[in-house]
């Protein structure tokens, strides 16, 4: 269960206070934004008004305004506040607060970290946490409950894996959840068996985790908030200012509530439903107003279609390479997905969907193409992940201005995974980020977190050179497939703000948008790919306000 | 089902958004209020700040400052906005946007009625309404399933119980309902059942309501705000300007937000979650702040310990008189009742307990008296309705300052119903407003509108003289219970802000509270009853604008 930390939010809430609004001039600084015709500007000063919002931008030669306040860049650099346009708020948040195995390189290092989080945490009924991944840890097969009862036997565990696909239990978990041998998954989901046995070996893959996650104590409203705050606080630390949150549950958006009521809202949060009923629930009649000035807006919903690479939940054409006969899972009907994305797109709902095999994402992308007709103007429809796509299908993204959500992390990480899984033709259309672009279709990068960590500079140095933090492979993973800097940088600011409706709002540094910005020590633009992994985020700020400073 | 209309909320937020905000003098009026020494005070002019709270209260002598905006009450007279503390505001909107039958005086006119609005809605899949009884219509037994069909046979029909505490189907309903004589009614329900046989007669009381209710469309979210919007109007244009909303869902809540959101919210609602899960799904981790300028707060919740009277689902300690051997029904447990009681008040959320008879009200009292040492502090515990209240424990609602929450009409229009269900030693203690009050227990008045009409000046009116609209029983009805004009005024204005939590900022015209008041035509301190039931509202005022105009 997640501890419970009381912790003063109102004292949290009472340190980032508005102060007597005035006008700032933020100058001595190298600028850099995509501007209002799309391409790279470069500034050197900002001026911001009483109200959070950019008032001009100063170039050489501009005369410097009188201001009330004068912050001093220092010469350092200054890039808007960086958009997430894929990760899972509340899952940074527990995942920073819960049992986090996704540094362990080895089955015996988690089982070693699981050991010592349950010692240190004797109160907590459940030990939970999530991040393991078998294919790091060069295991060639599913961990087992066996091999986590090794390490703790008289309380539950349950853990999810990295990508939230799979989830692995001890033995007295799967006794309280009442799983047995004679236990059936659900359909979209897999229970693993020992041997040929039917006895579960502890890994319930998709729709079976819930068979074990419906009987884990549900965290409680004040852990809720907790974990939003500790969210709050690694992003904005990370140079993040804004995110798409994908699968916003009502107790979520509570919490997005209480934090903007409260005044603790510093991340701006597009939030995507976690399904219809959902949406429903949060929006009402449609997409809710930007609330908290641009702060929070429940922009639409998130569908999943198919399942992950990882687990081989992705829907594929053909077969995974190495496995015979095994396509993976559809997750829903084409019809059941039909019926989903126009009861959204009815109430102008705008769709997020997941889909990241080749199947998947040629379902998506013949349902926009039907439904699209029907429901017509401003959609926006996005395809969350699009990680393997037929090439014959790379360019229906442009025909209806679908957006590709992509991670471009997700490349780095996976390509050992993907090789194996897939054969060499499918892999042209893996992970095709200038393909898809080329196609003249959006591009907004995210990270996926806290599948991934939510670095933006680790992404966006991935999205320029295909390689990973080891600097392999050498000259990089299918380099063609690599972004200009200037389209990495648009992918992780006004790509991600179009993505969500919120263009005109934040997202660039231009006269007239949300003064959200970050201070780093280098420039994204020269800088190596190595270096720029290694970028300092000095100082952040969202609305005008510093909400950020590193020591 | 509602029918769906589809008026411009964006329009009425126009038209009530602030103006350039300024200060202002409302004088030439007679005002009336109760001070901030609990007394009746007079006074002739309000300054209102451009933050629409009252500067200064002016009394004859006082010089009139100079300000923006002068409203001339041309010698009218001014009470502060009522307060109704126990009403159900989407039920008031949706019993407006549906079929009522609250004026039928005959099951002849019911029918009739019921025929001409299906003939007058031949879209509507379904036929929903409410307000029917039979105590009214005189007809000494329930109306039955056969009596609906001989109107509409084509489409299922669902009509509330003025109560709510019974529902009312035709054959269609139940039919679609698969309700049958093999159906058994749930715990704290009954179905009734024709002649002597097992076959539902039509008519299901409490908790077997929802054999039929689970099959109605719900209503969606747009018809959710299109009656907020009509409660609201018909509330301001009855001098209401404050509720207790008793038993919101979270889906009423949402829609109380989008109001918030859109700047159409005018009423000021104090929230009672439907049960502990709508309680904490609503606020979290305790009751939330006052949002929009004191408009909307989740105070706590609201828990059904018994039915109503006119049912006989009040639970007695003894049978009720016109039925041997029928107690009512308890709904829940003793244990329960003390287990979700805890529940919130351990995240100090304010508890409001429906009790009509004396055996639920001994049994919260008891609850109470239990509870409260370990839940100290400032509770204000309150009992809805404490109809019919055993003599012996009428003191101790004083013990732990036990709010009684009545509603002065339903002692005029229950009465003969009560002398009927109850025989005379229990009427001592039944609709005891001054002898409770007598006890020193807080008592906020309110009309349990949808059930009884929200004209708070028809409350007043009963509330002083204990006689209904036709001026009888001569004398009142036990009219030692009833209570001072004085006091009548504070149980729909300061004591109403007080069992809210919201003394301080509304319910008396005071300077530093909000500005909510009402213009009308009489003085309702001098004024007969029936001259009271006759009062005219001129003008209704929030937060220093003004919310209605009488033409």
């Amino acid at each position: 269960m997640i501890k419970r930390i009381f912790t003063a939010f109102a004292a949290a809430a009472a340190l980032f206070a508005s102060p007597a609004s005035a006008d700032i001039i933020v100058d001595n600084i190298q600028g850099i934004t995509i501007g209002e015709d799309g391409k790279l500007q470069r500034f050197v000063a900002l001026w911001i008004d009483d109200d959070g919002r950019i008032k001009q931008v100063l170039d050489h030669g501009d005369k410097l305004p009188v201001t009330d306040f004068r912050y001093d860049g220092k010469g350092q650099y200054v890039i808007p506040g960086l958009i997430d346009s894929h990760l899972h708020v509340m899952g940074i948040g527990f995942g920073a607060l819960t049992l986090d195995l996704s540094d362990t390189g080895s089955l015996e290092e988690a089982q070693a970290k699981i050991a010592e989080y349950a010692a240190a945490n004797p109160a907590s009924r459940w030990i939970i946490g999530r991040g393991w991944n078998q294919e790091k840890w060069g295991l060639g097969r599913f961990p087992t409950a066996a091999e986590l009862d090794a390490v703790v036997s008289d309380r539950p565990v349950w853990l999810e894996r990295v990508d939230g696909h799979a989830g692995w239990a001890n033995s007295r978990a799967m006794e309280i959840a009442g799983v047995s041998a004679s236990s059936q998954a659900p359909a979209g989901g897999r229970i693993e068996r020992v041997g040929g046995s039917r006895q579960p070996s502890g890994i319930f893959v998709d729709n079976a985790s819930e068979l074990v996650q419906r009987v884990v104590p549900a965290p409680r409203p004040e852990d809720r908030d907790l974990a939003l705050s500790k969210a709050q606080e690694i992003l904005l630390s990370m140079g993040v200012t804004a995110v798409a949150d994908m699968g916003t549950s009502i107790e979520d958006w509570q919490s997005f509530r209480r934090a903007g009521d409260g005044g603790w809202l510093q991340l701006r949060i597009m939030s995507y439903a976690s399904g219809v009923e959902a949406m429903e629930l949060i929006g009402g009649p449609g997409p809710s107003q930007w609330l908290y000035d641009d702060k929070l807006r429940i922009n639409g919903v998130k569908l999943y279609l198919d399942g992950a690479l990882g687990s081989r939940g992705a829907w594929l054409k053909a077969p995974y390479a190495d496995e015979a006969g095994n396509t993976g899972l559809p997750l829903k009907t084409g019809a059941q997905l039909r019926n989903l994305m126009s009861r959204a797109a009815l109430d102008k709902f705008q769709l997020a969907i997941h889909a990241i095999g080749d199947a998947a994402n040629a379902e998506v992308l013949s349902a926009v193409s039907e439904l699209s007709g029907t429901y017509d103007g401003d959609r926006r429809w996005r395809i969350e992940h699009a990680q393997v796509v037929d090439p014959a299908d790379l360019a229906k993204f442009a025909d209806h201005g679908i957006i590709a959500s992509m991670q471009p992390v997700h490349q780095t990480s996976d390509r050992t995974m993907a090789e194996a899984r897939l054969d060499p033709p499918r892999l042209e259309g893996a992970y095709a980020w200038r393909t898809i672009q080329s196609t003249g279709a959006p591009l907004a990068f995210g990270s996926d977190a806290p599948v991934e960590s939510p670095d933006p500079f680790a992404g966006i140095a991935a999205a320029i050179s295909r390689t990973g933090p080891d600097g392999q492979p050498f000259g990089g993973w299918r380099p063609q497939e690599a972004v200009s800097r200037e389209q990495a940088l648009a992918g992780f600011t006004s790509s991600g703000a179009f993505a969500g409706f919120a263009e005109g709002r934040f997202g660039r540094l231009v006269a007239g948008e949300r003064a959200d910005f970050v201070l780093i020590d280098r420039d994204p633009m020269l800088a190596s790919p190595e270096s720029i992994r290694e970028t300092k985020v000095l100082s952040t700020w969202v609305g005008g306000k510093e909400v950020f400073a590193a020591d």
